[in-house]
């Protein structure tokens, strides 16, 4: 089902090159639908301020939450809409391998420039199992692999990476096991992304990570592009640490979809089973912006602690 | 779910100007998933030919045996691959209003330029029902109306189309119920094309219809661009009508599929329940390809007369 | 993925030998789910007045406005709370035999008795194409063939049901095309169903029809039965008669939903694009209970002439 | 969307008292789809062998690689066909909260017994997010709640389950964090299941657990009825451990489905990301059977080392 048309269009070069990629959140409207119009405003704050490829429907942008035709569309538009001036990579993974092949040949067919492909989490597989795993998707594009074991519950070993490294289609790995493992990598010749907010300074100017895959560029997009592209900052990257804590307080995306919520670029609308931040927290976020500087967030209203009351949670949509 | 992004870029006045629109054959793999190298082929033959829209999905291009995921993932790629060169019009009308709600939702999502819409075939509903539907969707952009009783089992009247004309939306009908009707919405300010390749010629140039939304533009664009756009020619039009009775002796698209596969531009795969034509006509076609001459013809391989072996039909794909 | 559990459980024997089968009506919630309550009560009402079997997600049913899995659900939970009190009859036909052989596939794994299969309305196709569509499907189990040209745009000729009733699971067909249509088939060994419940008399008694797959049932079961099951009755026949003229004065289910609602059995709530009958149509219905009868109509409630604001109509859902 | 009809077939507490349950094995045919005649032959070796209730799509039964309508057939089937035998637990658990919702509905209107729940793993969210995710689907009908963090990445701590456990609709939970929790539990009186084979004849005998919901009864239900039934029998458990030990060599069904086929009761057929145990562990595997005695294993063929080449791994099904 491959076309043409869609494969000269982007390398495995161009992904490998990239250094700064958001994990782009999905904003909703009250029933629940994705709000596109806030999505598209998403998209140019993080173009206009230098970040070069998007994750869509990542963890962050809470694929796991959407229907593959939902999550299809919103590759899809992506592309239309901003794939000229952004590289658009997919979260196509599934621990299903038979989705991760469906929903990664449909993310290639609408223009996606490269796919993301998780281990088989929850369900689980043996070593030999993640390699046919991977191999039935390696060949449809460029590729990112992403290892992220708090999450999937089994760790993909270096040996696995190595061995369908073979494929020319692997652009690298977005790596969460720490600048240890990054380094090991890195040595190996493998491109690496860091998956850890808190460490991706380090882990690009000293251990060799090509960039990170952010969730706080969400929030701070110019400050991230300056910590990836101009060199050692350890003193910005102090500044940005308080905001990083407070992301992760919880599981990724409560704190930024809280986050977003109170800086009023996007409606306050969680789709279950994620939940707002308490008030204590919220406050607590409005104490971290003045800190930093609200001109270095996104959006231009006043940061607010909002209401429990003003937050929509929804189950069915 | 609106991105204001996707609407600014199509007009429904860019719409109504469209003399040549194709419904578009959908080609399949052997396994009965999209070839969508052949379809990208098919495309560029239009796009050079001087079609100046194509509908994604049509009954033409099957796309009552589509999923819905497919469906929308093929209007986002010939979207994302030919919408600068040509107006993709997704099909995404369906009998169920749920369904043609969400279908054109995504549809203009992934960047389509307009919605076809058919009235509710095969449930029907009433004349107060039917203008309920069309109004649901005709909100989200530029919108086709599609009349076709031999199919639906149930005419849209008029007083249906001149109600839902008050939307500025709606750029016009596409008729099959013959050039009187055609006549009677075009004195009413209606754009209209005609659906009938056999009455397409008379209709533009002698009721006033704007163009075709043709089937035998699939096989010989080219000759159905002179029809269309360089006035009154009754001697190439009837030297198109023997391939367009033929193309119709069974329901469309099965003239068509067999056809295209003899031309050697299409695998000679149908989904069911389309069945190939019989070896009779097969044989028939060959010498209307010649009469008409190969070079009017898309594709450049010899025509054949295909045995029964070399057709693949498929019921699970 | 046949079960031989399954399988064990109905004869064709058992299906051909039904006189009275109801085309069940689907109520929904405000928000546009089902209402299994309400259907549980109509499914009772059925069975303690005479219907032998059901038809689940007809036309009647609203098949065409449910997701598959919504209507394998009702299939299945209608089997497994009145499967050993009546037939259930699950219309897991398509125009895509895709789709008809998933559905079929899967309602007889959920316990249906028997499944009905409609032609390809719509896309249509050809005499060998229609063939090869029923003979995927009819393998399975249990069939009933319905013939509708007014909703199909395609008549199925009798050609094509000789030829498959090679197969024995072909247990009859759904006539709508006349007296005459039913009289040749049951001269040619082929047990029929009348698809027109204000001929179906005269099919029972007249033509040779096993019985009739009914709407009007929905409404006065009891009368139904007494006219399917205890000989000619040209008196009672006539008293039904404006009732039947009444239900089909749009297409149905339309007055089917308004006449439930009234009766005070079925929140009134609407799937586009099916609406209300005016008001005028909805006096007239009261009229029409009361010279029937209301004690044969099915609920205890009395009759009401609903207001447009009591309906609810959805389209999202 | 609730029957009552439904509804009152069963009660919390006929949930609570089950010793035996076992998480199934869905077993495949060569294309991938369900083997419906092998799962029955499963479901009655399960019956006749003292199971008292079976999970339906669990991780066991691959659950994850299944479409939802997949499942829910899965789950209607086996109400309809064993559900006056034994007690069908659906695994209608998701991390997304509305996939939960409208499995955990369709499961309980085709009759499924109680719901399998699982807390939100890969996505994970807070406590409070949990909380709200267990509660959507606890008023719909009986619940186990499954605790497995190896596999979530997050435990569910006792203070959620206590919170929970307010809701009369939880029957218990099915834990895998050791006896300590168990008998934490237990002391509360939260009816409790291991989910651990190696440790459930002490959980049961030893720590207050009701009994156990198994993989490795689906390969000796009469070994694993004993050794809960009938009491303290540490010399039948220390007999079964080898078994055990090998079937978790691997992330379960890896090794219950390598053994299942080389005892011949399933084909031996993968859907990924699952491949079969090296040939070493399949030699091992027979010399385990012949240990504890074929006559205690599920079938009745001899045991056999497969061939690598006698496996079938599908990707798209």
């Amino acid at each position: 089902m491959r076309s043409i048309e869609v494969k000269n269009r982007t390398s495995v070069d161009d992904i490998k090159g990239l250094r700064l990629i958001t994990a782009l959140k999905t904003p909703y409207l009250p029933d629940g639908r994705f709000d596109l119009e806030a999505y598209d405003a998403l998209m140019h704050l993080q173009i206009m301020n230098g970040a070069e490829g998007v994750i869509v429907g990542g963890t962050t942008g809470e694929g796991h939450l959407m229907s593959w035709d939902e999550h299809i569309m919103l590759i899809g538009h992506t592309v239309n809409c901003f794939g000229s001036s952004i590289k658009v990579i997919g979260n196509t993974g599934s621990n299903s391998t038979r989705e991760a092949i469906h929903a990664t040949e449909q993310g290639f067919a609408v223009g996606m420039h490269a796919a993301l492909h998780i281990n088989p989490y929850y369900g689980k597989t043996s070593l030999q199992g993640m390699i046919s795993h991977f191999e039935t998707v390696l060949s449809m594009g460029p590729t990112i692999i992403y290892n992220v074991p708090s999450r999937t519950g089994q760790d993909i070993p270096t040996s696995v990476v190595y061995q369908i490294s073979e494929n020319p289609n692997l652009a690298g790995v977005k790596e969460c096991m720490g600048n240890d493992r990054i380094k090991e990598y890195v040595d190996g010749g493998i491109v690496i992304w860091s998956g850890n907010d808190d460490e991706c300074h380090d882990a690009r100017w000293g251990y060799g990570a090509t960039g990170v895959i952010s969730v706080t560029s969400n929030l701070v997009p110019g400050l991230m592009h300056e910590l990836m592209f101009h060199g050692m900052n350890p003193s910005l990257n102090s500044k940005v640490m308080p905001l990083v804590k407070w992301l992760f307080c919880e599981p990724n995306p409560i704190g930024l979809n809280t986050a977003l919520a109170q800086l009023g670029v996007v409606r306050p609308v969680f789709r279950l089973p994620y939940v707002p931040l308490p008030v204590a927290k919220r406050v607590e976020f409005v104490g971290i912006v003045k800190a930093i500087g609200r001109e270095h967030f996104v959006g231009d209203k006043d940061v607010e602690v909002l209401d429990d009351d003003d937050f929509v949670l929804v189950g069915r949509y």
